[in-house]
């Protein structure tokens, strides 16, 4: 595979290795003595390749491509198969374009639904990020194409982006920011890692050893090349001490002398320079193994996928009275501007020139038996009156059997470089909602946004609401589909859908301030945070109805030694063949750290037609069980009854079991910090120390103290008591020297125990 | 004042000036020298002073002296005169009982209801502790004797207090928790300030030299002597470096040797021991000059003062139907075993062997002019039969013409030592409580608590609810005071009680794990998350009624040097004389700062007869409108129009108006990190930049894109690039040098023209 290029960087210069680890011009790596040049573009949802070198900002016209659903809608599948085929479809696309690594994909999560970027991620829970993400991977990767695993890390605001510092507590860091980058290299092993822009706790991304060097390669064995995202760079030298491999954009040779000084000066170890010489060298042989003359981009196949793509993607978020799917003989009311103008991705470096767009109306037409009338009903700029338009949608909608009614954002409204302020839709739009189903009962909504929205204006007065987010250029196509019932929904929330702004969990911590941003839910981000406060939502995490209907019974759970094995048999009880989305929660009631009341750690599709059953059997990774202690520096497993719920959505869980896990072994040693009930909780310490404690403390007068006298439970108080502080209170009978022989003997004790 | 005894250490050798640093028993510090020991005893609401030298623990029997409300209680009085009053009284008992430092006042803020120690604490806003406790400060030490301003700092909880770290950020730091020392320091001059427990990020409290060096004397000018928490000192070398003055207990001399080794080898600069014995030795020449030989306990007068100002404290949380006051012709039925038992105070260090306790059923007893009949209704310890103890409750009810219900938790339900785990009264209590009201209309009825309750199942039911919180010896006789109208109730919450725990600011961040406690919630503590998050609660801070009403009007507002100075008219417009606490909040809408919606920076008590009216004129002071600035790391008063409410509670604002502040001068000098719309918005750094940099970017092509390829709004975009960064996308025409010369050209253009 490496086709001898990566022992190649030896014979290279230092100034040629160092010119390695900077681009060429905007979207190419340099060649250096048998290493050949690397093109690399945006992605992630299709290509975004610029004609010859690109202008100096990377932001001109690109050649046509495949627009796939973005990761917001794509995410909405819960469908492993689905997205790797999408991402061999990728990249085929890159093949035929001479792309050698396409940039994606992108598993930040959505901290917040102003997250300006958010449509370009997957989901709020690092599980869905991760298993998609990887997913993604394994698809272009299979045709030979490397992709950049990015932003990482703990990128998840626009505001201040190339500074701000992303401070996240080591728990929250590890088990929700990091958690699906992870997943994705251990499970899928891209060829390269995009750093952000942003600063992690304090130390920009591109500068932090340990974010680059100790936990990427050293704990999770990534092997592969860390490319900066463009312009990350503030100190090449640094960053390449830090373990940064390629700087993209080049700096036209500033930073490559910048290099080459360190090693002369003896500030940067010249092992250093060549080790990111040979990974990236690595890399162009890699994409030199995999290159594939000839291929070409089969247009129409590739539209016909993205529609299939986006067929699965869609959510129906309610559906009363069975409005949807529509009667095919029905005269149809279709209003709102972006049915005629559709919304399909959004804006920034992922943003595709397609190579056709579906428009929803005709494709709309194309599927109705009966008459369709248009009405614009609001424009997306403020053009035109509001007044008159809505009483013509009002007046198309009374006048046939039912109406469907696209609301959503504006494209401007949503893009890469800045969040949004609140998650309404525009006052118009509602307006117009509320007027067409005064007059029109049956009213389905299509929803076309980048973003979480604020739906409960929406739910309270339609009957039938689609999500479609973003589905990319087949978009009309696919949403046609589904209202008229040629695809059955299956698309599942990857991000819960609060009641208000003000209940989700950074409202008061988002975008930061003076380039700080503090994580200060923790753990808590998204359904975590919903479920542990016990708030109503409007939509919860999962949700996603069906043309027909499902019950579970049977779960079955069984602790094996990769994890814990769950089984549930799923039935289509309804009249037609629909796919169900198996979601597995686990709790840990009386769990000894801070949890989520329960996580999802396991999901699968299923296919199922009318009358039909199938037991779904699936894995909940032992590594998904785990948490991280920040007092051993290392994942645990807690040992103990763990729940599991299986269901339709984090508030929909319809079947219920428990599973003993057995635990990791933990021991923390005793040390002179720790308190009187930790000692005296390990029977070996408590031995040895009791009787020395005794004395220590005057023995008879404190057995005899109740601490009635101060009215407080004296025996709870002195339990917190670190041991070396009652050396305080011991009137200098005890010095430490005593009590740390008793401690190591005890801690000797516990070890040859558990005989480590 | 110094008697000399300050110069007195320079005769001392190095061992006796080590020994003045730690205490020669439990409640004394060492003499040396001309240096006398000075006696230190437990307070805030009274003397805990032990017979002797004291046990090991400091947990004995303790002579007899009046408790007064703790905090908890005095602090619903809002009256600083009253609180200097109680200071005072307390100063005379020290007198009475040789005690040369009362160790008070406790100024940490509640962050969570649930934490063990409130009762100990003034209130969750820095303005009512920090005037409070300087108020109190003043009252002590007009009498001769010192306070110990504690727990400093960030001293929150109580669950493994002796380890855990509060990690809170600069700003929540600086505005919250440690506002109320800073005032007290600043305002009241406290002899001695008392370290606490804790670690504040990361540092023991004891060993912060940053908290007890830079920020208490460097910044705030505090002048005393640096105490610890009994037993919170780690590494005493480590204290006495960090500016730890005097170490409590004594370590027996072991601590003292530890200082002078340290010393020997040079770990240890011998001017700081030398100036920490200097220190002790002023405390003890303030002491000594303080002293007042021959003052003795006039237990009657303090009792009465005490039944005073519990009156002053109780809080008519609700009053429909006029069901308080009760008629004095009324039979009565008193319910509850806490009519009969009385609780009025917590646990621990703080627990006074009180002269003499008020029952309340003896006091309502006194006042009742028709027949009282009493049922214990439930018990605090479990004991006897819940059902029987009902029925009683509800015949007596049934059979009286109104009823007074106790309800509350028990003194082994709150106390220093451990946090509570939950919000709830006894299940028990509040099905007393609906079984007597369907039976009794006209029940009032009367919490003892120490921290705030869920009170939404008692104000579903009870016509009328007073909150006697703890209120000391006197509690029983200052409750009935305002049951019959003697005492018109005045009180106000100086906590928000929510509508239920988990919408508490700090649920999922209390008490911490792993010795650390994350104060994720920043800013936003207190009705400063109530409000921002738009949440309902059950009483709002500040919030109390009285037997009368008021009407306020006239708000006028003037900026000036000090500050805003608000004035408005308040008149009693009901019938029977009234105390009224007016109070005042800050807003500054459109801050470019993250801030609370509304501070309250202003609060005074006013009497007035019926139909009285009074204008009220409160500085809001320019310190307390300053927001900490991290770019500069010191206070900010931003410019612009601040607006002002005057009312009742947090959430009953009568009146409102808008002035404009004159803005501290702020700039933070452009470097390369500056991003192009920092370096642009400043009008000399674009003038000397702008040219250079469109040269950079490519000039014309620049100006030529307008993002539409990428759907992005792209002056939004660059805007946020740092300058530094540019650098990478301009093919190396520009190296920093050259930009660093214009910026500083900038910076000294700005610094020129602001005279600085």
């Amino acid at each position: 595979m490496d086709l001898g290029i990566s022992t190649a960087v030896t014979d290279l210069t230092l100034a040629q290795r160092a010119a390695l680890g900077s681009g060429a011009d905007m979207w190419t790596t340099e060649a250096a003595g048998s290493v050949p040049p690397v093109r690399l573009a945006d992605g992630p949802h299709g290509l975004r390749t610029q004609a010859g070198t690109g202008d100096h900002l990377g932001i001109g016209a690109s050649v046509p491509a495949t627009c796939f659903p973005p990761a917001v809608g794509l995410s909405q599948s819960w469908d492993v198969a689905l997205v790797e085929q999408v991402g061999g479809a990728l990249g085929d696309e890159c093949q035929a374009q001479g792309v050698g690594v396409l940039l994606g994909p992108g598993v930040n999560i959505k901290r917040d639904p102003r997250g300006g970027r958010n449509f370009e991620y997957f989901s709020e829970d690092p599980l869905v990020s991760g298993v998609l993400g990887a997913a993604w991977v394994r698809g272009v990767q299979s045709r030979g194409v490397g992709t950049s695993l990015k932003h990482f890390a703990a990128n998840n605001a626009e505001h201040d982006r190339m500074r701000s510092s992303s401070d996240v507590d080591e728990r929250p860091l590890r088990e929700i920011y990091l958690r699906a980058f992870q997943r994705v290299v251990q499970d899928a092993r891209p060829w390269t890692v995009m750093c952000s822009y942003n600063r992690v706790n304090g130390v920009y991304a591109a500068e932090n050893r340990w974010l680059l060097t100790e936990v990427l390669r050293g704990e999770w064995g990534f092997d592969g090349a860390v490319v900066s995202d463009w312009g990350a760079v503030r100190d090449r030298v640094a960053a390449v001490a830090a373990g940064l491999d390629l700087e993209m954009p080049g700096g036209g040779g500033r930073t490559d002398a910048q290099v080459v000084t360190a090693v002369g000066a003896g500030a940067l170890d010249e092992a250093v320079v060549t080790r990111s010489a040979e990974r990236v060298a690595e890399l162009a042989g890699r994409v030199a193994a995999g290159r594939r003359d000839g291929v070409t981009l089969d247009e129409e196949q590739h539209h016909a996928l993205a529609r299939d793509v986006a067929g699965r993607c869609i959510v129906l978020l309610k559906n009363d009275d069975g409005v949807l799917p529509l009667a095919a003989e029905a005269s149809l009311a279709v209003i709102g501007e972006l049915a005629q103008v559709p919304r399909y991705q959004g804006g920034g470096s992922s943003h595709v020139n397609a190579t056709r767009v579906d428009v929803p109306l005709d494709e709309i037409r194309a599927l109705a038996g009966g008459a369709v009338e248009f009405a614009t009903g609001f424009t997306t700029d403020g053009s035109g009156d509001a007044g008159v338009l809505r009483d013509e949608a009002v007046r198309v909608a009374a006048a046939a059997d039912a109406a469907v009614v696209f609301l959503g954002l504006a494209a401007r409204q949503e893009s890469e470089g800045f969040d949004r302020e609140h998650i309404e839709l525009p006052a118009e739009q509602v307006d117009l909602l509320a007027a067409v189903v005064a007059v029109q009962p049956r009213t389905a909504v299509v929803l076309c946004h980048g973003g979480v929205l604020r739906l409960a204006p929406v739910a309270a007065v339609a009957p039938a609401v689609v999500d479609a987010a973003l589905l990319g250029q087949a978009a009309g196509g696919a949403v046609a589909d589904v209202l008229f019932g040629v695809v059955n929904p299956s698309g599942r929330l990857a991000e819960t859908v609060p009641l208000r702004l003000q209940d989700s969990p950074a409202y008061l911590a988002f975008p930061g301030e003076h380039s700080h941003v503090r994580y200060g839910e923790g753990l808590f981000v998204g359904y975590r945070w919903y479920d542990a406060r016990e708030m109503d939502v409007t939509f919860p995490f999962g949700h996603g109805l069906s043309y027909t209907t499902f019950e579970y019974a049977g779960l079955a759970l069984e602790a094996a030694a990769e994890g814990i094995r769950a089984r549930v048999t799923v039935t289509n009880t309804g009249r037609r063949a629909g796919r169900e989305v198996v979601q597995f929660y686990v709790g840990v009631p009386g769990s000894a750290v801070t949890r989520a009341m329960r996580e999802l750690k396991g999901f699968v599709v299923v296919d199922l037609a009318p009358g039909q059953g199938a037991t779904v059997d699936v894995l909940l990774r032992r590594d998904d069980l785990a948490y991280w202690d920040t007092r051993l520096d290392r994942w645990v497993v807690e040992g103990g009854a763990y729940e599991v719920w299986a269901g339709v959505s984090s508030r929909d869980l319809r079947v219920h079991g428990s599973v003993d896990v057995a635990g990791d072994p933990v021991h923390v040693p005793l040390t002179l910090d720790s308190t009187l009930g930790e000692v005296m909780a390990d029977p070996t310490a408590a031995a040895a120390l009791g009787q020395a404690l005794s004395g220590m403390l005057g023995g008879g007068a404190v057995a005899a103290a109740t601490g009635a006298d101060l009215g407080v439970d004296l025996a709870r108080m002195m339990a917190s008591i670190p041991l070396g502080r009652v050396l305080g209170f011991s009137g200098g009978q005890v010095g430490p020297e005593q009590l740390e022989q008793l401690l190591a003997a005890a801690n000797a004790a516990h070890d040859a125990d558990s005989g480590s």
